[in-house]
């Protein structure tokens, strides 16, 4: 913590990501996060702890004994949740998160009360928060707003952590970790992550999960990833960049089907017709071949999961859903574990809990 | 529970309620819901169990230590409050119910807010907080809703209880629980409800709280029913069968004065405009001999006890509200009493609590 | 609390404020209230015992085994905040000093949602609160409605306590309390309050917080208060009379560099132009030299302090942020002590946490 403040704003923020992920650490080298703003500040090492985090906290969790030990561990915490954006599914997936670990909540949540906030700066907002919480769990439609209060915290007489639960069309990174925690816990079994093929489907241009996934999986040895979309839709260049720069192994596609043959995960998204530049554009694009169906459960290898950031229009029939490799509603609910790991570490408390009794 | 994943939703659905009972207990044949979906499903011994544990809550509450021991029972527990019909007097009640019993709570409860859900299926949205909760109560316009939610979730990996806190205009069980509870605690050391006579008065055709507590008081021997309304207001013809068939002793009239002579209790009920089908036609409807004032306290015998569901408008004069006799706030309250012991027996705690120490 | 239903509405409300404070008393001369009304209810003494609760419970709070204490204190108990006004800050404060005493909480917020309450009379709800809560603490643009609402709260069969969280243009009693906390603690140890001189500045006219910061400050020997506002935003004539009354050395003028350089207190305010009888009259007039900049930090006393209620716009420039003297962001974290503070001794726990071990 010491280093947020030992380093300007605008150089802060000037620095490449990687670079940016020394500053947010607890303590120098810990690896663990006092404030989570980006994907790209954990390395495997963090995340693999989180993910052995939040499966001890889903195991202690299992008997009434373990879930009110589990309430005990930040019970002496508040944490306030700032969603300037309303999203109630992500929302309650922190309020589940604090709530297994015992922290009390208040919220500002809907736009009307939000906007009381918009007579003064964000900065005095964020001041505000950090006099009655002891952390920060803030969504923004503005990019950036979570680093640069991150910053402004870390310089002021009353330092929280904050946790960025969406900022804008750019980071998402609890969506990154539940998504990458999905992808170790089916696999930890099979012989890990290592050497699996990733499939991303749908809008991967303007889908910030596939961004931030894609960048976490080159942290594991020798994932493929293939990325089939539409070609109005398909991933960016810079996320093609960073995969060639690493050398990693990737394909783009727009054969569905083909893919999914040789699939370990198949992860589809929705079209994100929010960021349309003109209203109906998406529409306009024939999306029809990148749906998964049964025809395409059918050609999903047998240890293959589907997963899906939700929520979802008909990107997935629902005929899948009693498969039992359509993981998308155990992905949302390792969501809340992988969230409740993040704050139990964000507070101090990893040892703690993996050592406990329970 | 088993028994909700034998029988496909179709010919579930198509069940008479009474036969729709027995997939909703906890445990076959122990009566105690898992599901509370509608009044119908609650039987007289099941009614006399909840109204003893709400006693028994009502009683440990009262000392501090008694308290803390109450919020220890459910506190390993989370409870998801879906008002997509806002309410906040049924939200508040059930709200506080849960407190009571130690389970913290997430909710929804705003139009904006619920909008959200709008572009996933309902099944998709319930799916979503059953990852995060460990029980749904749920309030909606939409008739038959929770039936529907409840029978997906039990045919779901993970399925949890569902409450019903009122939809349409159709249930609302945990108001007729209420009622039971204030008829039944107002007479337990006066020689029971067994024989009494309740008078109806008011909106008779469209509230559903008439309807259920109607069917409710046929599980008691003897109880006569009188209907207190104006012709175009008056109990529907359905109510009226079900009594006939039953062998009730039952009076349709529009003279609240004389009823009133005869009344162990009188429920008085709002004209429920909101649901006219053409704007202002109950204000058509002559009203005026159908308020419960200082004239019918006078008459009502020194026993009777006067109810409302609330919120009332002018149905009950406020010289009333000091009379003994006027249960209404207490009712009320009773509403959060009845509703901890539902939940408490839900989960299964029903033996625990009566059998506690304090 | 005897005394609230010895008295008729009418007599009570027309009693000169400080006759009012013995009714509010939980119990008859000890000074701490029972229901929390205006700022007037409390004298100097009782000002001090919040004062040293507040310090008490702060200290206990900075251990984890002295903050689970605290919020077992008042775990029995639960609260419901009203605010048919929307000001998050305020509710924050007040939700997170419920939560440091261990309170669970329920809400009603917003607009739409309190909207609902319409239909019915304002007894009638706050009835309905009283049967789910243990204390109400309510904000209403309603002037006078907390003071209605206690009294008709004390006169039924569930006297509850009201905490007036802000009323009108009229009352903000907590909002006082936090004020005085904040210059009692700043000069706790460079020998106290009695002979500082305090000035306030900006919008004196229509701020109620000054109205009540200036009657409060009476209660302490030798306070010297300065108004310096624009002519048209000057402090009221009643403020003027009761100082003049009391004897109090007080001075009006426009100057504030010069009122700066002999102030041991800046009260900075913001102007309050929703107040506005036509809009925009406020921009018409001219507020330059009533902002506190860098040129009034040369010249303010090394102990001296600078204070604002917040949210602020540009009446202290943000340069002053970091200086010491700056309390503005400690003094809105001192709110949420003194009202933690304020809810232990309504409950009657000032004597427990005083001495508790911790």
């Amino acid at each position: 913590m010491a280093r947020l403040t030992e380093i300007g704003w605008e150089d802060f923020h000037a620095l490449p990501l990687e670079a940016k992920r020394a500053y947010l650490e607890r303590t120098e080298g810990d690896g663990m996060p006092y404030h989570t703003l980006f994907a790209q500040q954990f390395d495997r090492a963090t995340l693999e702890r989180l993910c052995a985090l939040a499966n001890r906290i889903r195991f202690i969790n299992k008997s009434k004994e373990g879930a009110l030990y589990l309430k005990s561990v930040l019970a002496h915490k508040r944490a306030m949740l700032y969603f300037s954006q309303p999203s109630s599914r992500t929302f309650l997936s922190h309020l589940a998160a604090c709530q297994i670990m015992g922290l009390t909540t208040g919220s500002v949540r809907d736009a009307a009360t939000s906007s009381e906030f918009k007579g003064e700066s964000h900065e005095d907002s964020i001041r505000t928060f950090s006099s009655y919480f002891d952390m920060i769990i803030m969504r923004s439609p503005e990019q950036g707003l979570a680093e640069k209060m991150a910053w402004e915290l870390s310089n002021s007489s009353r330092p929280i952590p904050i946790l960025n639960a969406g900022s804008g069309k750019d980071q998402h990174p609890t969506q990154a970790l539940l998504d990458i925690y999905t992808l170790v816990r089916s696999f930890e079994e099979k012989g890990g992550l290592d050497g699996r093929t990733v499939v991303f489907c749908g809008d991967l241009m303007r889908g910030r999960t596939v961004r931030s996934l894609s960048y976490l999986l080159t942290n594991f040895r020798d994932v493929r990833q293939v990325f089939v979309a539409p070609q109005e839709l398909q991933v960016p260049a810079d996320v093609v960049m960073i995969l060639a720069k690493k050398g990693i192994d990737f394909e783009v596609t727009d054969d569905l089907r083909g893919a999914v043959k040789t699939a370990d995960a198949v992860y589809m998204t929705r079209i994100q017709d929010e960021w349309d530049s003109s209203k109906g554009a998406s529409a306009k694009i024939d999306t029809s071949r990148f749906k998964f169906g049964a025809e395409e459960l059918k050609l999903l290898p047998k240890d293959g999961i589907i997963m899906h950031p939700l929520p979802r229009r008909d990107e997935i029939a629902t005929c899948c859903d009693h498969d039992p490799r359509a993981m998308y509603w155990r992905q949302m609910r390792n969501g809340m574990w992988i969230r409740a790991a993040l704050i139990a570490g964000t507070f101090g408390f990893e040892k703690t809990v993996m050592e406990c009794g329970y």
